[in-house]
């Protein structure tokens, strides 16, 4: 241990404390302190000579574990180090990232130019900010009245951020749901439509954040989702179009730090839908994309008033990016599909492709009205009534099915969704109208039976709004691992009331 | 160790480890991990019963020491819980305090009702924010729109969340500084004057934040400041007035929160200035306020601009939370009086009551405008002119001396400023016209050397605007408590050639 003032070197120790996402550097106390008191930022570097090959910026918590020497450090900065044995790292008081001054102008109310949002977001993208600074320049920048111009400089930012696919002759469209809707998992239905029909989507999806299920974890339980850029080109390439997890590609690093903050928060606000949207529709190099905006009360977008606020910036950014956007705003009221949760989703999915008698209508009915809109942005057709006939013949054709199976092969083999172990049935208590579902509590409930931690835990639902029950009658099954999760949402399930919305009047008038 | 899924009991051990101001509870992983994953928020209890009688909200890091079982906790928590010993803690999942639906309402750019305000600061004081919550709420408030309405609802809410001061029988007046401005210790004189002329100041005062001395470390040198709200009242009731240390006394505890994370983020908004200088001069019991801002390129308030939008929002709020208001904008281009540390300042101080040749004409200048403005605020004097003479009066007469003395002794005594050991000049190197100084490179080379931590170090300036230099001829001392702090400001001073602004062509020319 070599310490001055605001500086200390030493042999590089793993602490044993997982951190999460903020990376933790633990220096030794008492007589070893190197002046360096708990909280200060400082930049970690690593490797030979001074160059500083491998860096990165840390909190300091003072204390380490068993008095020991040297210098400890959170999990996750150990993986972002990916020291060598033995090697020493250097630990220097460093100043906030000069790019705060913008994030400082921001909250005070100015407006910033595109080169100080690309300063700001490069900073973030390099993690040189620290948890409270990131949530900030969210909280900051989260302002309503953030101009379109703003916007529009923080996308392009995002963008330039990180990697960036390209694909030289072939016209890319994407689509994105703003969410918030259980079961909506059209996306794998809309891209085997657009590929049989010889349109380009090279999808990227994410993984759940709030939700029971992304469309990565939906993906995941019938074909492998985890790929490089290279590798899936070549199954755009020979399929026309894939469906992978975005984590892997390295798009818009300072994204995830963005959404992390805004989940963090539970923040969302327009500007940052918008930006984060469109900027990995970019990398992913879409030329046109499709936003579906379902409206409900308890959907992510509650009201037409705040479908429109970003309809309108949507449209306004997509414009100043490049892009050709199209937005529909759907109807948000009920969930989609019976299944909630990865596995039980793609069973879901598995049933509109295979045109199967129990399919969910609702499901089918939304891919055809989004892969229609898809193929309408792709210049093929002349017609909406056109586009939505070869989507719907996609379907009953089993194009689209077969062209899914080619998509999953290519993508490293098709596998059948897992099942869960446990399964509890719900049922109803009296004779009742179902008026509805709680979209959020629905996502609880999916969640706190395992989902979408357990791919085949989750939430099926045996009624849909208009049924009548009958005491006795199965109004949702409950997936799980163990008796225990289960249970527990169960016991959730048990009091909200305004889960499954029953009408009991109705209900006892039939 | 008792788990199940989100929360978990166990015997409460300290970690040994000093996150600073942020509670972090570690808890096992591996077999042990009770289902709460790193940085989740989780409300820890200690004691008896159900009643939970003593409780935390803190962050949760996965990991032991020694992989031990237990709840481990860091230092400041372990010192907040206050554990006896052997006790064991339960630490349960939490969601966000459901006033952060407020806080997003701002980050959206939504005026809040009174009442959220309240909320709002009401969960910061019991410290149930995260720090990145409290950033968010500071990013957002600090919004240059924020209606005078809103900081004065965050005054009142403020002042609601912590103890307050009474004076029956008394006009009590207080005074506050911007800051900024290095030496500017004008104080403890004008309680001095004041309390001899009759006049009530029960003065509370900060420690350094930033800058190298508060005004409680500099009248620490002097005579004890810490004390509790009883003991503070009987200096008064006897002198008249007090410098004492705010922080003994529980004045808006949810202000302290706030000044932190507006340290970390190094962002001073007028509203935040207003709101946490009115809302801790209501607490002290206060019926009028007279606000100091220096405006200087270097100083915290750099233009009019900025000054005239502090005056208009003083005024406006002090209005609303019932305090009369005067605002002296002065000059705020050079640093005041000669020595920047606690005991340096302290020594001018002196210097000024004991009418010393010697003392620094400047800081008497400014400790007579701003006591003659307190005194026309006690309603005593008729006249600006009167009421300068009486402050005049006060210190040449050396009554104020006196009643300075009467205060240090009502405080607990009496004490010599410490002097340094180390002790080394910098001289000039050339001939040159002194021009000024820049004040943040002064509070930073006294920080260097040591303030406010060790109160003798900082440094003294043994040159003023306008005097002409000569190779060799002092320009300031840098006092220390080791020959290692010397070096390290020295260090710093030798290559920030703006520190001391010379003008080589005029000396030249001399």
């Amino acid at each position: 241990m070599d310490g001055t003032k605001g500086e200390v070197a030493g042999p590089l120790q793993r602490e044993g404390i997982d951190s999460g996402d903020e990376f933790i550097v633990f220096l030794p106390d008492g007589d070893g302190s190197p002046g360096l008191p708990a909280r200060t930022r400082v930049r970690i570097c690593v490797g030979q000579g001074t160059a500083c090959p491998r860096e990165a910026y840390a909190t300091v918590y003072v204390g380490r574990c068993g008095g020991a020497a040297g210098i400890g450090v959170s999990e996750s900065l150990w993986h972002a180090l990916a020291p060598r044995a033995g090697e020493w790292a250097m630990v220097k008081r460093t100043p906030p990232p000069a790019s705060m001054a913008w994030v400082r102008a921001t909250m005070l109310g100015h407006a910033l130019p595109a080169e100080a949002m690309r300063e700001v977001v490069g900073d973030i993208a390099a993690r040189r900010y620290s948890p409270i600074e990131t949530a900030a320049f969210v909280a900051a920048s989260a302002h309503g009245n953030l101009a379109s111009r703003e916007v529009a400089a923080l996308t392009h930012a995002l963008i330039e951020s990180g990697f960036r696919l390209a694909w030289p002759g072939r016209h890319a469209i994407d689509k994105h749901c703003i969410g918030g809707l259980p079961g909506n998992r059209t996306t794998p239905i809309v891209v085997a439509i657009a590929a049989s029909l010889g349109v380009t989507m090279p999808k990227a999806s994410s993984r759940a954040i709030t939700s029971a299920a992304g469309t990565a974890d939906v993906m995941e339980t019938m074909a492998p989702v985890v790929m490089d850029a290279a590798r899936m080109r070549r199954v755009v390439e020979q399929e026309n179009g894939c469906v992978v997890w975005s984590g892997g590609l390295g798009f818009a690093p300072a994204d995830d730090r963005l959404v992390r903050a805004q989940r963090e928060l539970d923040v969302n606000a327009p500007a940052h839908i918008v930006a984060s949207v469109l900027a990995k529709k970019v990398a992913c190099g879409a030329s046109s994309v499709l936003i579906d905006i379902p409206v409900g009360p308890t959907a992510k977008v509650r009201t037409r008033e705040e479908a429109e606020v970003l309809v309108d910036l949507f449209a306004q950014v997509a414009d100043d990016v490049g892009l050709a956007v199209r937005t529909l705003v759907t109807d948000g009221t009920h969930p989609v599909g019976c299944g909630i949760g990865p596995a039980l989703e793609a069973r879901d999915v598995l049933a509109v492709l295979h045109g199967d008698a129990e399919a969910p209508a609702d499901l089918r009915e939304r891919s055809v009205q989004v892969a229609a809109a898809v193929l309408m942005l792709s210049g093929r057709y002349t017609s909406e009534i056109a586009a939505r006939e070869a989507a719907d013949h996609a379907l009953t054709s089993g194009m689209a099915r077969a062209r899914f199976e080619g998509i999953c092969l290519a993508q490293g083999g098709m596998r059948e969704p897992p099942r869960a172990r446990c399964v509890q049935v719900v049922h109803a208590t009296s004779n009742a109208l179902v008026r509805g579902f709680d979209c959020r509590m629905l996502a609880r409930l999916a969640r706190l039976a395992g989902a979408p931690e357990f791919p085949e835990a989750g939430v099926r639902l045996r009624v849909r709004p208009g049924d009548r029950v009958e005491p006795g009658q199965p109004l949702l099954e409950l997936h799980g691992p163990s008796m225990g999760s289960i249970e527990s949402a169960a016991g959730y399930a048990a009091v909200q009331s305004d889960l499954v919305r029953l009408d009991h009047k109705e209900g006892a008038v039939a």
